[in-house]
């Protein structure tokens, strides 16, 4: 039998927080622990490195599986099973000793006491990974908290997909022309990949499968509109890819507005900053994110909502706490400001932690991260991406949506998932349809909750 | 343009409903207006042999997908995923003319006005046909519907998959292990066909998927118990058939109770009616359903919560208000109390009617409804089913297995599903695996709701 290790209250920090859980089970081992806050692509590529590396290690999340984000929009517009993008934790690692993943959220660090402070109990760390990525950067604008979509996690693309749908029937019975249109707006804020890739998916809903459902309703009406504070979209890629990018959204209808930001948004009345009113039942906020700080951690190692972190990902200040991800701000010559929010940076974090991580247990010297740049994409709808690869070459069109499809399709999690998807997405394709256009709501909307 | 016939509020009946859509709006047509309440089985089918039929169609269901429920099981054991068995109205009948569906719950039937009250206005009709199905019977045990788990929708399948999976999160947590074995015990009433399945599904869960993720747990603790009130499980179908699911069921670890009850469930006590109690944190309710009477028909024309129909489905007392599938009782000689509250009965009415309406409206002759029994079956974990055909005979084991998929995918409603599970099914045999082990939340529990 494994011995037990049981926290006993003595061990409790002195937060005043009550416990329902006296001890969170992890089996007492000679190996040194690592603690792994978030399951996310940096938390996963680091415990695939640290496989056979002799150390125990602890996963916690607050979702039993791994979300793959890149494909969430198309859970929100239909196109894919929300099951299809999301691989469960315990089965990813399930081969694997000496890992245990908990089910919890983490309240707490103590790095004095090297403890995390978690809602089923509290655990001591010999190692700490803080990969608990970003969440949706409202701006504290309360009435976008309270009446916008954001896309940042499964649960929130099934409201989104519920709410368009329900759109539909609730226009077709309206007798106010006003208020059908209005229904019939869509409005999504931030010309990143999400805002870009929402828009595209939207049209080609509204081209090609919405009109054969609701034929009592004038598709005309049907409005897209993009808005983006920057004066062109994906802004984080070439000219090119921009000015592309913004062809392709025409050719679907969407409306493109560069240069202008949301003041205020009731739940029916989108108003701009130069007091352009657009009346819309449907906000999606893909306008940003920020860094899920959790409490415990020195202010002075945080900077604009990220932890600041050396080149080996070590939390300034402290030699065996690290952050990878989204949520790490590694200052380097080439970005001033830490790596971009993105995946491929998290993803490779997490490797290189893993690497550094098992130097550091035989006593070698830790490397740098280096951060490569494979390039970035987008994709707008049906046939139609943009990819910018280094060297400041890009290209669009059909091939870069097959090399989009292609490289998601690698990357995504689990084999099954990969069939599943790639099946839906043949389907699709063929038939112009889309597949699971289903009002499921997934949780009762607590917006005002959304922001913890 | 389409002309639209707006309902004034002169037309509304004076029942004290307070209407907050002063229209449904369906287009004013020459031809006679059939409105058929539900979209499951008896009213797809119903539609589907209308098409072209020179009526117009309006269909209320307060989803907006169908749902296949003989593969609920599987969403709620982690088999499927939950757009695999549900497909949309509006997509079915996407492309029929004269056809309307209405995202409502119907409230009450008004026939001396030939008008339903819906939860969107009300409206008029030529023929009404009432196909509405049935709802779990919980005859009237408060902490039973207060506790328990039933299994007749979608979000009831995505709380009891989730509900499994917490239970082993929080049974990794606990110290004492009598909570741990009461998380671990899964209690499932109802020896029919879902209660069989349910059972079978979750003892392969036990044998072959759970034990690898959760490395922590000693799975000889997990029960699964089933319950039956009769002396034999399957009691609608053969002898033979009852004793081979009995044999399948205990080669998974399945316990079975037969000719036992439960008299009260508190969310961990299941007290049965010899005052045996059992220790469980999850009671899987699959008793028994009961038709979903809607309030304005008649009592004289309503017996046992189904409503009284003639050969031809014409609801006792009105010529042109009909009753198909759970909800209709026809009384035959082979049948005293109605037929069996089955699918294919459901199938076969619908069909028929549909038959019988167009008859009427050419001025022909109502043909009686004879139920052609196909047989039936259930299937228990992998490479197990039992059937039983017409006529006495019945065979089980792998044969009947592979007949019971291959007997699914063709019922199921769309192409593109039947793609994506049978993917499914051949990747869970050959892997042993259940892809989508996902704690998604469907909807926050209103369990004392559930009756409505």
């Amino acid at each position: 039998m494994i011995q037990e290790e049981t926290i006993t209250k003595e061990k409790k920090p002195k937060t005043g927080e009550v416990f329902q859980h006296p001890s969170i089970r992890i089996p007492q081992s000679n190996l040194p622990r690592i603690v792994i806050i978030g399951g996310g692509f940096a938390g996963i590529r680091l415990v695939k490195k640290l496989r056979n590396s002799g150390f125990q290690i602890v996963m916690f999340d607050r979702h039993n599986y791994h979300t793959f984000q890149p494909l969430l929009y198309q859970v929100a517009t239909a196109g894919l099973e929300p099951d299809s993008i999301a691989g469960p934790l315990r089965k990813l690692f399930g081969g694997m000793k000496n890992f245990y993943f908990r089910y919890a959220q983490v309240e707490e660090i103590v790095p004095e006491k090297k403890m995390i402070v978690t809602s089923i109990g509290d655990i001591e760390y010999d190692y700490l990974v803080i990969a608990n990525g970003s969440k949706t950067n409202y701006f504290g604008n309360d009435g976008i908290i309270k009446n916008s979509f954001p896309l940042k996690q499964i649960p929130q693309a099934l409201d989104l997909r519920s709410q368009i749908l329900q759109n539909f029937e609730k226009a077709v019975l309206v007798n106010e022309e006003d208020k059908a249109k209005s229904l019939m707006t869509f409005v999504i804020v931030g010309g990143g990949p999400t805002g870009v890739e929402v828009a595209g998916a939207l049209g080609e809903l509204k081209k090609q499968v919405l009109p054969n459902d609701y034929k009592e309703l004038d598709f005309n009406q049907m409005k897209i509109i993009l808005i983006e504070g920057h004066d062109r979209l994906l802004s984080s890629m070439s000219d090119k890819a921009s000015k592309k990018a913004l062809k392709y959204l025409k050719r679907f209808g969407v409306e493109v507005v560069l240069g202008k930001v949301v003041k205020s948004y009731d739940g029916h009345n989108v108003i701009l900053n130069d007091d352009t009113v657009i009346y819309s039942e449907t906000l999606v906020w893909a306008a940003g994110v920020k860094g899920n700080v959790i409490k415990g951690i020195p202010e002075t190692s945080i900077e604009r909502n990220r932890i600041l972190v050396n080149e080996f990902n070590q939390v300034k200040g402290f030699d065996r706490i690290f952050a990878i991800g989204d949520i790490a701000s590694m200052k380097t010559d080439e970005f001033p400001n830490g790596h971009p929010m993105l995946a491929p940076v998290a993803m490779q974090q997490g490797k290189h932690l893993g690497k550094n991580l098992t130097s550091m247990l035989r006593g070698k010297e830790l490397k740098p991260f280096v951060y490569f740049d494979k390039g970035s994409m987008a994709t707008i709808g049906r046939n139609r991406a943009v990819v910018d690869l280094p060297g400041k070459r890009n290209f669009g069109g059909l091939l870069a949506w097959f090399i989009w499809m292609f490289i998601h399709l690698v990357y995504i999690i689990e084999f099954r998932n990969k069939l599943v998807i790639m099946s839906n997405w043949i389907w699709n394709y063929f038939t112009y349809d889309r597949g699971t256009r289903l009002i499921i709501r997934a949780f009762v909307k607590e917006k005002v909750k959304r922001q913890e």
